[in-house]
């Protein structure tokens, strides 16, 4: 254990931090403490914590007790570089710069050169020998500084600046002459004082608390906000700050700055990847004004051919850090005068083929083993792997940016209504379904369209997730857009679209773009096959698919899933030939004619599951009983209502009536599920039938069968013991013939079915949680409503992710380990699973597989994703494990 | 602690039951088995235990060892009444009755006369010296067990019985000759074998068992269901049988039968209240042929002046009856040739009036404790006692049947919408306000209507909630009612009305009545006063009111109330000069539009709030921040629409996009509450500068105000310490001047804030449960909807009772411990109420008052009866402890 210290001193083949450390260094701060500790050449320096950060936001002064420690950093500074800090015979030069636990690249700031005024200028001058050199650091200094420590825009020093090239007839600021850069210090000087009444701070310490101060600062900008909603980065974790000595990299022709990753980032190849400018800072690589250069190669002037020593130093150095740090790794380089330093190094970040291939031809190479392998993707990169993606080089016409709700990449036409979209689909045309919404009646639009936009909803509105379960693109909540579905137009600012015109939609990014894109095919190479192969030996929990279709299911079966969780059989009612009858049913007079509705509807059913149970031959299948509410299933237009009484005879203002004794105020929370099981019976008896009538023929075709019947929205344990024994009943006349035992389990997804588990197990075989419904019941929280402000929650950091992504492990997940602890307590044996969202989402994976579930369930391209992220948290479980005994 | 028998003995001066083994006994054999031990002279017999009656339901004959219990249980009767069961020179009857833990009057099967044959028959008219009689009790037993135990229809019987007394000429059957009623026998014995195919059983035994069946069989018959249903009454708990020595009131002029009361049952007077028959069966008194004469008093034909020992013999009885049990007792009793007999003992039903008259002057006589006397009266009772009734007496026509939502009885002519109630209703007019359902909108027309009838709804819809808080009569669930707003007419069958007609509603009971009835007014008598007071003395827990008026909280603390539990804010925004204004405010394009129409509320909200803490001068008044989402404020009629949009300078189709965009699919899991907090802070900076000011302004008075802010929907720990702190940087500059702190806390009605109200107790002074909200999320079920399944899952038996009515311990309950349990844990000293429809429930109160909450909060009409509730709770409890320490 560390002790928690003020700051944490790096440099000199020491280091009091080390690299475990980000949450408390950040990212930079513990890759130099642990580059230190290597022996690797860093300049000396020290970190002060993220800690720090949370607790002088607001104050006007940095507390007395970590400007001692400041004070303490400079002297180990000073002490390794033989120079004094504001010294003007022999002056140590410092770097301030932000660190956050996670890279938040270019967000937050940086000021260098800290310690140089007029006093320690000729000191400098002399040491480098450089006095042009002396007075272009000053000048950036005061441009640094002036700019983000005093908040004087950018803008006066780009003017004078320009001036100053435009006097001397320089092309860039580094062709300027000593004699213009005096003037320009002058000038920066004199801009600072006018524009914030004091003048620029001469003293080296008021420079670097200022600094450090702004850095800190710097956490809260706008930028930095809008960066951290974006990639789900908390705001309270804070940054932390890295002062250290600075080397410079434009001292002449044997100095450099560069930067390389280990291996090529974007294929994964085992080669030095990277470029060099020589006689250069840092910041002129970032700027882009001059072209970088090749580090290896035979070309003359890459740095293998320049300066050798250093080629070599740098290749030495590029395979310690990769062995070290057991991954490939992101470095940047400085070489003063032919000495080599490291100024950072980090994990690359690498497309997702390459991450694949790093892992697997890394621990091929024996330099990592193959658990640390199957650890070194992020599941959630498989992602992009598992749909066409927009060719990233290819320009793109932006319209309007969404949620990126179900990534891939598709190009159609305009369809203003799922009939559009289907009857244009159908005659062979491309089509974008565009709505502001999305209901249950879009489903076949949906399905038939190549990609879906919606102008409302979020991450798991209807459309975000009946889009994912198909592997539809999506993109939700495209606010700009403004929809006319009689006009059949869709407008965004000045443009105006109609059914004619081509557009393309990334659901990666979450864009809608004008015209059409290049795209690039999927590929599943070898190394996906290898890793997840290696993955699978340590997963602890199974992983099982959401699927509805003998399609999805066969998808879901090649992407690994070893059964289906959820088979939803209501959407198996919303195709056209089907909805009527399902229509005559609901609005039936009586339970006769309800029945004889169903058996209408019966044979479709039955083939239906047959599908699937053929597709998961020897695996699980969780068939769940209709669950919607019925008026889901009613028609709203008005030519619908006609024809719906025509078909039935009935006058349309009884149909409307009927119509309108089925409207609830609060659907979610209304006669559905089980409930309707309780009051409708003929509807379940149906379903059983159709199962049982399924099982018997597939068995019949050679195909184990291994059904499970599942029964939604228990609240109490006698609707289940109730449905069961109906249930048995209708099953009992088949059992007889068929292999096996048809399970009869339950969907946990209100809190009393929480909170009452242990009656509830008495009557069940299974449970499966339905984590959508529970969260939206355990917050309170209609996730079609949350829009209005949810999203105003996560900006403000009230809660720190939204809860319909990652399992909320407070509220939900206590709720669920005491559901999982009462069901157990009653019956030991109960399977346990879960089949909302949260059941591909990684995070929620790596929770839920500790012990409280014996599966996930997730939609069919999700599956790779939960068997990597079960994977991964059974891997870090063991490792934990491990630790904790041997440190017994 | 007592063994679980087959069956219990009693007679003779012993039991093996007592009268505290209800539940076990039913009342009646509980009654027998005291009246037993108490040496009264009850005719021996034995009970078969409620237990029973769940094990042999659906079975075809009663279980082996239960037949033996029962030959002991007869040898045990024919020992003390020296016959034997069967024997045909001295015959033993017997008589087999229902008896369930809760009076279920006439809703289950009695057989008398059991054991009689044509063997036995001689044996009988011998030894009573009566021909007739026993023919008589032959032909009884004929009909009564071949309707109940055969299930041949009376109406065959009634046929014969017709036949037969219009061959003599008989008034009624007790005039029909020996010979005819010998005929009779014939013929019915002849009439079972034809209708059942097999003849009537005259083995004595065979005539047991069956009847034994069939009681137990009535348990489950319709008529007793649906009594359940009505009454509450668990299906589970099944029923008693009693078996017992018959005897005989009806041989001769020395025998009589007949019911008493120990007080008079309707204004509570200490008088024996009853009458009798003289030579008659208890069930000729039932049938209501012969008019009883009066027990007491000087008239020639009392009990009193015929037979003065037995007189004088049953008086002492019901002394003493009513000394052992502490309560007025409803006894059953038989005088057989002179001696007599006691059949039935059980506390009588009373008036409220008389219940809190008996319980004071029992109490006032020391007949028994003050404690006793408080734990007479049923807390539901006094509910009675606080609205106008109709008179019983009076004659009513019956329009619709629907659920007595808020008791009271009110005339009036029907309005059809809140506006025409309003109107009409300013202008002198008493008005019924009918609808199919009720919205916030209709706010003001209910409170201008004498009483408001829903055609949809439950005890809990909108309608019955804002009645009750109003103490407005309230009929909802009129499922036979038909509305036509435009055309003004309510359509019941074939009855038309119009605004014109006069109708009547009677909430106590649920029903709606044609023209007027007429009234008697409420009055609290000086017995409710002294019961209440006592009362007081053993109540742990505070009681509050729900009230948003000044008018309400004066109200509610007439009645005792001892502070405000809820002031709901909202309520104050519907009044009409009110809502427009807070229209703008909603559809203000920003924030300074929005505060600046708010700003033009403050004023009327402070005064609300000054009425409030005047009324309430000393008591604690909590006042909950806006609640509602924002569209229930907007308007839905066109006119309306046209109206906003004219006021505000906007097209029509500008005000429908906005309205719309505020549109919720779930409005109960929307945009509401403290969501609204967050994200519109102007709201409740406003209602916090209106609770500042008021407070302020009424301490200038000298009122001595103690304020709760209460902030609602609380998920999340940190949505209330965002809120809090701004909350109270808004009170801050009013805090040096007020007298007391202001408080701020949270209603606790997500089942997220119950896990994780550790947490939010760092930021909470006071809980408030919000039961209503709660149970909905908790279940899963939006109360507005229930009634599509709810009253089907109480008649099935799957939910034992409306848990929006009785709190749900199981689930609810389990949350509302978890949270108090960490609540406290966090904060020990943490203020904990509930302010829920469940705070003026007695069951629900009872529970909650036991360590959980500080303080219940019910509208102010319920405010006495949780008072009784919370003390008789706690009274029971301390006995329970009492009696726990003696035992040890």
């Amino acid at each position: 254990m560390h002790r928690e210290r003020g700051i944490y001193l790096f440099g000199g083949g020491h280091a009091d931090g080390d690299g475990g450390q980000k949450a408390l260094l950040g990212g930079k701060g513990a890759g130099l403490a642990e580059m230190s500790r290597m022996g690797l050449p860093v300049p000396p320096g020290f970190t002060i914590p993220t800690t720090v950060s949370v607790q002088v936001t607001g104050q006007a002064e940095l507390p007395t007790a970590l400007c001692a420690e400041i004070e303490r950093g400079v002297a180990h500074v000073e002490a390794h570089m033989g120079r004094g800090f504001g010294d003007p015979s022999s002056p140590l030069l410092l770097s301030v710069r932000s660190g956050a636990r996670q890279s938040m690249p270019g967000m937050m700031d940086t000021i260098l050169n800290v310690g140089l005024s007029e006093q320690t200028l000729e000191g400098l001058a002399r040491r480098t020998g450089e006095e042009r050199f002396a007075w272009d650091a000053y000048r950036r200094l005061l441009q640094m500084f002036g700019n983000v420590v005093l908040g004087v825009d950018h803008f006066y020093f780009e003017e004078e600046l320009h001036e100053a090239r435009q006097s001397e007839a320089a092309k860039a600021d580094n062709d300027l002459s000593l004699l213009a850069l005096r003037g320009l210090a002058e000038r920066f000087r004199a801009l600072i004082e006018q524009r914030t009444g004091t003048p620029f701070p001469d003293d080296p310490r008021a420079q670097l608390y200022a600094s450090i101060a702004a850095v800190f600062r710097s956490w809260h900008n706008d930028r930095a906000r809008a960066y951290r909603e974006l990639n789900g980065i908390p705001h309270h974790w804070g940054t932390a700050c890295n002062v250290q000595a600075m080397v410079f990299g434009n001292l002449g022709e044997t100095s450099a700055t560069g930067v390389f990753f280990t291996r090529n980032p974007s294929t994964g190849e085992r080669v030095l990847y990277g470029e060099y400018l020589p006689n250069a800072q840092g910041e002129d690589v970032v700027a882009g004004i001059r072209t970088p250069l090749p580090l290896c190669g035979d070309d003359s002037d890459s740095l293998e051919a320049t300066m050798p020593p250093a080629f070599t130093s740098l290749r030495d150095m590029a395979a310690r850090l990769e062995s070290h740090f057991g991954d490939m790794q992101d470095v940047e380089f400085t070489i003063e005068e032919g000495q080599v330093f490291l100024l950072q190094s980090r994990a690359g970040k690498r497309t997702a083929h390459a991450a694949l291939r790093i892992a697997v031809e890394m621990a091929e190479e024996g330099a990592i083993s193959r658990e640390a392998a199957v650890l070194l993707v992020h599941p959630q990169q498989l992602d992009a792997l598992l749909h066409p993606q927009l060719d990233d080089e290819a320009p793109r016409t932006l319209l309007a940016r969404g949620l990126p709700a179900s990534p891939g990449a598709a190009t159609g036409r305009l369809a203003f209504t799922a009939a559009e979209a289907v009857a244009r689909a159908e005659a062979g045309e491309d089509v974008i379904l565009v709505r502001t919404e999305t209901t249950p009646d879009d489903i076949r639009g949906m399905n038939a369209a190549r990609a879906i936009v919606t102008a409302r909803g979020g991450m798991t509105s209807h459309a975000a997730v009946v889009a994912r379960q198909m592997g539809r693109c999506c993109v939700v909540g495209c606010s700009a857009l403004s929809l006319d579905v009689r006009g059949r137009t869709l407008t965004v600012g000045e443009v105006v679209l109609g059914p004619a015109d081509t557009v393309t939609v990334d659901g990666t990014r979450g864009e809608l773009l004008l015209g059409e894109v290049p795209k690039v095919p999927p590929r599943l190479t070898e190394h996906y096959g290898t890793l997840m192969a290696w993955a699978d030996v340590h997963r602890t929990i199974r992983v099982r698919a959401n699927a509805d279709t003998g399609g999805d299911a066969s998808l879901a079966r090649r992407l690994g899933a070893e059964g289906i969780g959820l088979a939803r059989t209501e959407h198996m009612f919303f195709a056209e030939d089907r909805i009527q009858r399902m229509r005559e049913m609901i609005l039936a007079p009586n339970a006769d004619a309800r029945r004889a509705a169903l058996q209408a509807l019966l044979p479709e059913q039955r083939e239906d599951f047959k599908a699937l149970l053929r597709a998961m031959d020897g695996l699980p299948v969780t068939i769940r009983l209709l669950d919607p509410p019925l008026h889901e299933f009613l028609p709203k237009a008005k030519e619908d209502i006609t024809a719906l009484a025509d078909q039935m005879g009935l006058s349309e203002a009884a149909v409307l009536r009927l119509v309108e004794r089925l409207h609830e105020s609060n659907p979610m929370l209304g006669h559905r599920g089980c409930r309707l099981g309780i009051t409708a019976p003929e509807i379940y008896e149906m379903q059983c039938q159709a199962i049982a009538e399924a099982t018997l023929e597939v068995e019949a075709e050679g195909v184990d069968a291994h059904v499970e019947i599942m029964v939604p929205l228990i609240a109490e344990a006698r609707e289940l013991e109730r449905l069961r024994a109906r249930a048995s009943a209708c099953l009992a006349p088949y059992l007889p013939a068929l292999r096996r035992p048809l399970l009869i389990g339950t969907m946990i997804e209100l809190p009393r079915a929480c909170m009452t588990a242990d009656a509830i197990a008495a009557h069940a075989d299974f449970f499966s949680f339905g984590t959508n419904d529970l969260t939206q019941t355990v917050y309170g929280i209609s996730r079609d409503d949350a829009a209005l402000f949810l999203p105003h929650y996560l900006a403000e950091d009230i809660l720190p992710v939204d809860p319909f992504m990652v399992l909320d492990r407070d509220g939900v997940g206590s709720l669920i380990q005491e559901a999982v602890r009462r069901g157990r307590s009653r019956r030991p044996d109960l399977k346990i699973g879960i089949c909302g969202e949260h059941g591909g989402e990684p995070a929620s994976v790596a929770w839920l597989q500790r012990g409280l579930v014996d599966y996930v369930s997730c939609s069919p391209y999700r599956v790779p994703i939960a068997r990597l992220a079960a994977a991964q948290a059974a891997l870090r479980d063991q490792q934990r494990d491990t630790h904790s005994l041997t440190s017994d």
